[in-house]
């Protein structure tokens, strides 16, 4: 059975890196739903954050395979320990005179932020976990959605689990 | 001179194309900052968003290249409009009895979360153009920072602009 997993990368900060490790994900069959890349606090490393569906026996393969190629620093399967995880979307979506309050309710019960407004509609910055996000989209299709950027999920473990999962994968 | 340039790419959901947008780039000398890739609202479908820099002449012709490639539906320079962007991080800092009350103002005052909190670390989560999240990761490296995980920029064109830019790559 495909589960979810999040799978977090220190790399060293070559780009073909991103390549050869999205590339061992799709040649396994796995189906990548988001892809994130950011510096770390070293300008020289970055953390990509994978999130895929796929067989776990497989994964766990991948995840060995990865911790062997040149320029990855570790990679870890997040999902094997408590974790914080995080998505933030920029929806843009059509408003009337008539339905603008509406849409500033729904935004205000997500705790989303509007960060644009123009005459016939509004932008609007909602952070959480994926299904939260999918939810916020949902009760605003019906308004008509013009754009949607998402960023993908990132996560942390949480404290207590940093040292354990990261060195079970040695 | 190399400036900042947000370049946002809708593209069919292969996921060799991040490899192809992103060796385009790598090879004609650009450093690229961030890069992040999601669903649209149409699952086929998804936006990268990169963040690049480098020379404006020569981007322009990276972007009426990529324009051609196979699976790519469109590409455009955001920052040649207005427009709204955005970043996420999840910032894990070390925190101490006396230093925590610290760190919270400090989270306040840039309006972040604290999302998960242990008897010697926080994990807060902060969301706001690059420049914000630099200012709040220099303001948190004082107490010790154990792990970021930013989400890198996503970008939408401010709503007036979004005919008029989207069109001008054509």
């Amino acid at each position: 059975m495909p589960t979810r997993h999040t799978i977090s990368a220190l790399v060293e900060n070559h780009f073909g890196v991103l390549c050869r490790i999205s590339g061992l994900f799709s040649s396994r069959g796995f189906n990548i739903d988001s892809l994130s890349v950011g510096e770390t606090e070293d300008p020289t490393i970055s953390r990509m954050t994978i999130v895929v569906k796929g067989d776990d026996r497989v994964l766990e393969q991948v995840v060995k395979q990865l911790n062997r190629l040149v320029d990855v620093i570790r990679v870890i399967d997040i999902t094997q320990g408590e974790f914080v995880e995080r998505e933030l979307a920029l929806i843009n979506v059509k408003t009337r005179i008539d339905t603008r309050s509406e849409i500033i309710q729904i935004a205000e019960i997500f705790r989303a932020g509007v960060v644009d407004v123009s005459t016939n509609s509004m932008t609007i910055e909602v952070t959480g976990k994926e299904d939260k996000i999918a939810a916020m989209i949902n009760m605003l299709r019906d308004y008509g959605i013009n754009e949607i950027a998402r960023t993908g999920t990132v996560a942390l473990l949480r404290d207590s689990q940093m040292k354990q999962v990261a060195g079970g994968g040695e």
